[in-house]
C-alpha cells in the first residue's frame, strides 16, 4: 500500500502534507481524523524512535533513514528534531492511530496501547523495506528507497531487525493484552508474506490469467489485514471480547480494502506533484492494480484495447511511455474499472461500518474509528 | 555457520549422515551427544512440522523444500515422513538441543521447553534462507539453496513468516518464562543481523583492510549470538535468576565461537565429499574467515603470499582454480592460520566451560551441555 492521500477539493496529497499540527484543518479531512492522527503521532513517535534507537548501529542508520528521520549520510532530516507531532517524517500513523482509537471506542485507555501501536507501525515498515527490495521500486514516501542507497542486504537486514523490534516490544510489555497481541500480529505478518507473495506471483501473470476475486484475495492479505490487526489490537488492549476482537478486525480490513481501491485508483489517475511518482505509474509499469483488472474483466471493447496495451508495450519503451499509460488510462475508465472502484470501494465502506457496529453499537464511542476510516476512503484523487 | 560435522577418525561428515537413532555410535561424538540429539529431534521436528503446517501455502512449500522435508515439486523427501528422530532432515538439531539440556542443567523440565527450542530452530531457519539469498550461496545440506528454486521473493518472504512463527509460538505458550523468552530471541535476531551486516561489510574490503578482532565480533554476533540465546533461554524456562541465564547465554557464545572456528578449519580443509562443497570452496571465493585473517596479519611471508593470492587471483579465474584455492591453502597452514584457529578454539571452549561452571556447578548437571559443547568443537576435520 503506498501513503498518498487526498482533500475533497480534488487533490491527492502525499503523506507529509497535511495534517501539520497547529495548521489549519483541511476541507474533507474533518478536524476529527486530523486530530487523532496528530495526537497519535505525538504518543507514538518518540517510542518509535526510542525503539529503533535500541538497533545495532548499522541497521539504525538505515531504519532512521527509511522512516525520513536522517538523509542518507546520517546527518539530521529537516523537522526531524522534537517532530513527533508532525507528519513530515515517519508517515501520517494511520496504523497507530488505529490502535489508539480502538482501545478507546472499547472502554480501554490509550495511552496503554501505546507500545501495540508502535508494534504496529514497525511491522509496516518492516514489509515496506522487504517488499521495495522485492518490487526493485525506487521511490518511497518522495525518497529513494532503502536499498536503492544502502543496498538489498542491509535493507533485507534491517527489516528483519524492525520484525524483532516490534515483537521485543510486546514481549517486554507488563500489560495483560500482551501476548495476545503479539501471536495476532505474528499472524498478520504471515498474511501480509502470503499477500506479498501472491502479488509477485499475480505481476508475472498474462492480463487475462488473473482473475478479480484473487486481486481482491491478494488486496486484504497486502493491506487489509494489517488494518484489521491494527484495530483487533486496540480491542485487545481494551479487554475486549474474542468476538469484539475479530468484529474490529474485520472492521479494519474492510476499511483497508477501500483504502486500497482508493490508492489503486490514485495510482492511475493521481496528480503526480502530489504522489510522488510519475503520472500513471502503475500503468506504465503494467501493475495488474485493482480498477485495471475490473477493467480487463469487463467483457467491453475498452477492456480488448486494455488487454492489448497490457500485452504488448510500445517498441522500445520497456515499462511503456506517458502516452501508452495515458491510452491504458482512458481504456481503465472507459471499460469502467474507475467507476467500479469507487463503488466497490463505497460498499467496503459500509461492510465495514457494519463490522463496527457490532462491536461499538454506540455511535458516540464509534466515531474515532469511523472518522478514520473516513478519512482514508473519502480521497477523491 | 554451516552445518558439517566430524568424527574423530578425521572425517568431515555433514549433516544428516550421522546420528541415526538406533544406529552406533560413532567413535569420537559419544553417546551422550548423540543421545540428547537425537531425543531433541524427537521431541522438537514434530513441534516445528505442525508449526510449518500452519504457514499459508505458498510459503509453507518453501518451508518445507528448505527443512528438506519435502522435493521442490512438493513430493515427500526421503526419510522425511515419521522421521522426528533422524538427522536426514531438519538439520541436527544442535540449537534445540542446547535449549532443552540448559533447562535440565538448572534443574527444569526439558518438556515443558520444547516450544522455545521450536522457536530458536525456525529464527535460525529464517537466518539461514535470508542469508543465502544476500551471500548468492547456492548450496545448504547438498541441496540447491530455497532462492534458486524458489527466486529471491519467495526465500525472503519465507524467511519473513518464520520469524513470525517462531514468536507466535513464545506468545502464545503459556509458560511464565514465554514473554522473556521472546524478548531475548528478538534481541538475538537483531544481533544475528548485525554480524551478517558486518559479515557483508568485511567481505566488500580488501584482505589488508579487515582486523582479526572485527571477524571474530562479527562471528560472535553472527554464529554465538543464537547458541548463546538458545542456552539462555533454556535457563529462562528453567526459571533461573538473571546471573544464570547471562551465565548460559556466555556458555552457548563461547562455544558458538569455538564452533565457528572448527567450522572455519572445515571450510578449508574439509573433505568435498562429506562437507557438500568443493574443495577449498571458502579460499576460491576469497572468504576472509578467522583462519584466513589470523594467517594474514601473521606478519610472515606466507602472509604475503596469501594477500597476493587474495588480492589477484589468477586470470579468468572469477572465484580463483582450484590451484589456487590449494596454494592459499597451503599459505594459510604455513603463516599459522590453521594452529591459531584450533588453540583459538580450544581457548574458546575452556572460557565456555568457565561460564557453565558458574551457573551449574555440579559436573553431573553439566555433563550434557559439556558433551553438546564438545560435540561441535571435538571435530577434526
Amino acid at each position: 500500500m503506498t501513503d498518498t492521500t487526498t482533500d475533497t477539493a480534488g487533490t491527492v496529497h502525499a503523506e507529509g502534507h497535511i495534517l501539520e499540527p497547529g495548521g489549519p484543518d483541511r476541507a474533507g479531512e474533518g478536524p476529527e481524523a486530523a486530530g487523532i492522527l496528530a495526537s497519535a503521532r505525538r504518543l507514538v513517535h518518540p517510542e518509535l524512535r526510542r525503539a529503533i534507537e535500541t538497533l545495532p548501529g548499522s541497521l539504525r542508520r538505515v531504519a532512521l533513514y527509511h522512516f525520513g528521520w536522517e538523509h542518507a549520510d546520517g546527518t539530521p532530516a529537516a523537522g526531524s528534531a522534537g517532530s513527533a507531532g508532525s507528519a513530515g517524517s515517519a508517515g501520517k500513523a494511520i496504523r497507530p492511530a488505529l490502535v489508539l482509537t480502538a482501545a478507546r471506542a472499547l472502554g480501554g485507555d490509550p495511552a496503554e496501547a501505546v507500545r501495540a501501536a508502535a508494534a504496529v507501525e514497525l511491522v509496516h515498515n518492516f514489509t515496506l523495506l522487504h517488499d521495495d527490495v522485492m518490487d526493485r521500486d525506487t521511490t518511497r514516501r518522495h525518497r529513494p528507497t532503502a536499498w536503492t542507497v544502502f543496498g538489498d542486504a542491509d535493507a533485507i537486514l534491517t527489516g528483519d531487525a524492525l520484525q524483532a523490534l516490534a515483537q521485543r516490544m510486546l514481549a517486554e510489555d507488563p500489560h495483560p493484552g500482551a501476548p495476545a497481541a503479539a501471536a495476532r500480529l505474528a499472524t498478520c505478518v504471515m498474511e501480509l508474506c502470503a499477500g506479498q507473495h501472491a502479488d509477485c506471483a499475480l505481476e508475472r501473470r498474462g492480463p487475462d490469467e488473473v482473475t478479480l476475486d484473487e486481486c481482491l484475495a491478494m488486496a486484504e492479505a497486502k493491506t487489509g489485514a494489517l488494518l484489521g490487526c491494527a484495530c483487533a489490537l486496540g480491542a485487545v488492549y481494551a479487554g475486549a471480547d474474542l468476538d469484539d476482537v475479530d468484529s474490529l478486525d474485520g472492521f479494519g480490513r474492510e476499511a483497508g480494502l477501500a483504502f486500497q481501491l482508493i490508492d489503486d485508483v490514485i495510482g492511475i489517475w493521481g496528480d503526480p506533484r502530489r504522489t510522488g511518482k510519475p503520472a500513471g505509474a502503475d500503468l506504465a509499469a503494467r501493475k495488474k492494480s485493482l480498477p485495471v483488472v475490473a477493467a480487463l474483466a469487463s467483457g467491453t471493447p475498452a477492456a480488448a484495447e486494455l488487454a492489448e496495451l497490457y500485452d504488448r508495450p510500445p517498441p522500445g519503451a520497456a515499462a511503456g511511455t506517458p502516452e501508452h499509460a495515458e491510452r491504458a488510462a482512458r481504456a481503465v475508465e472507459r471499460a469502467g474499472g474507475r467507476d467500479w472502484a469507487q463503488a466497490h470501494a463505497a460498499d467496503r465502506m459500509s461492510r465495514a461500518i457494519g463490522q463496527l457496529a457490532v462491536a461499538v453499537p454506540d455511535p458516540e464511542a464509534a466515531g474515532g474509528l469511523l472518522a478514520l476510516a473516513e478519512f482514508v476512503t473519502r480521497r477523491t484523487y
